[in-house]
């Protein structure tokens, strides 16, 4: 890993941090809005710093690759949306920070799922959400870091929470968090990606319910 | 719509239309392969035809673009690995024809699911199916037709075993079929695209029951 403007040497003059800050700034932004346009296979290191007003060794000074200017915009952005997220519902701490706990399952669930469905509709960031994701479903490398710095630590925010609500007895003390997580998370996310069904609050809180209480009409049989 | 070799003349020699079907089984495998190793995006009529060893005119008689050679090698793909599927489930149509409805909703969905994961993971399968999924994520235009002639037929078969459950009674009568069927698929779906957890029968097994009967420790609450 390169050094990225976040590390930058100590001994940086104030003018000198908020010319970096405006170029690491220009740069995510140029990045994203290039792979939104012309997909990951063809946005380049040049294309980008082109976009950006900088010169290529300024992006080389930061990071190794296209694939880690591009992941670092987005984990940018999505620490903005989760910023904004956590605005719009008072207070709440959608994404860093674990996940609501009210001690109200259900309502928790509800109000991270219906957040997500709006992150995931926002023009600014599905574009270059789309394109990386496109690019993970393809290639398995860049899938192994898509998915260990920006999938995953989602999910396990999940996890985490169901395993809260299985100490307080919320959940059957059977489930296994890291299976239950995909009834709620998993639908979302093939909506998002391959268009298979609206997308809306009204979905979200039916699979909530679903997903908690069962859609069978009868109790589980004893199993052997 | 070009003339497909499936519409061919009502003329056509014996002999022609061996050499027809030879030619299209050659295309169908030279598009899959080629797909699966270079991309869609790299994969051109011409490099299908060099593959298959075919004139590109070949093609153009009978298809009118990649994308729609590359989705009929694929649904053709699909339709083997079913017919091979309901051989190894003994007799059980799993794919075309419905889902099996043995009268317990939740062995049938576990034979199902399970059949499924087997698929996701065949070889032969999964390289071109990437491909394409990836190019759905990333381009709406090509995700509507995938979606419609690949996607969709499968996912209405799980909303009609619901339904029929939901008229024998076994399903709860309030329950959305096209929504609960997500619980099912789109777990399987997010871990094959996003490698988020392993894929095996086990998991198969465990959603269904999640799904089924629910994950919470307490009855639904009365809504409002």
């Amino acid at each position: 890993m390169s050094t990225t403007p976040s590390r930058a040497p100590k001994k940086t003059a104030p003018d000198s941090a908020r010319r970096s800050e405006r170029s690491r700034r220009a740069i995510y932004d140029a990045a994203l809005a290039l792979v939104g346009e012309i997909g990951y296979a063809r946005t380049t290191i040049e294309g980008i710093a082109a976009r950006a007003g900088v010169g290529k060794q300024t992006i080389y000074r930061w990071w190794g690759s296209k694939a880690q200017v591009l992941m670092e915009a987005f984990i940018d952005l999505n620490e903005q949306n989760a910023h904004a997220a956590a605005e719009k519902y008072a207070g709440v701490p959608v994404d860093g920070g674990g996940l609501p706990d009210s001690g109200d399952l259900e309502a928790d669930l509800k109000l991270v799922l219906r957040a997500t469905i709006d992150e995931l509709k926002d023009p600014r960031f599905e574009a270059p959400a789309r394109a990386l994701a496109a690019e993970g479903v393809a290639n398995r490398e860049f899938a192994e870091e898509f998915i260990a710095r920006l999938l995953m630590p989602g999910l396990d925010l999940y996890a985490a929470r169901l395993s809260a609500a299985k100490d307080t007895g919320e959940i059957r003390a059977d489930v296994d968090p890291e299976i239950a997580r995909d009834l709620f998370v998993s639908p979302l996310a093939q909506r998002w990606l391959q268009f298979t069904g609206p997308l809306d609050h009204a979905y979200a809180d039916k699979l909530v319910e679903y997903a908690l209480y069962g859609i069978s009409a009868r109790p589980k049989k004893p199993q052997a």
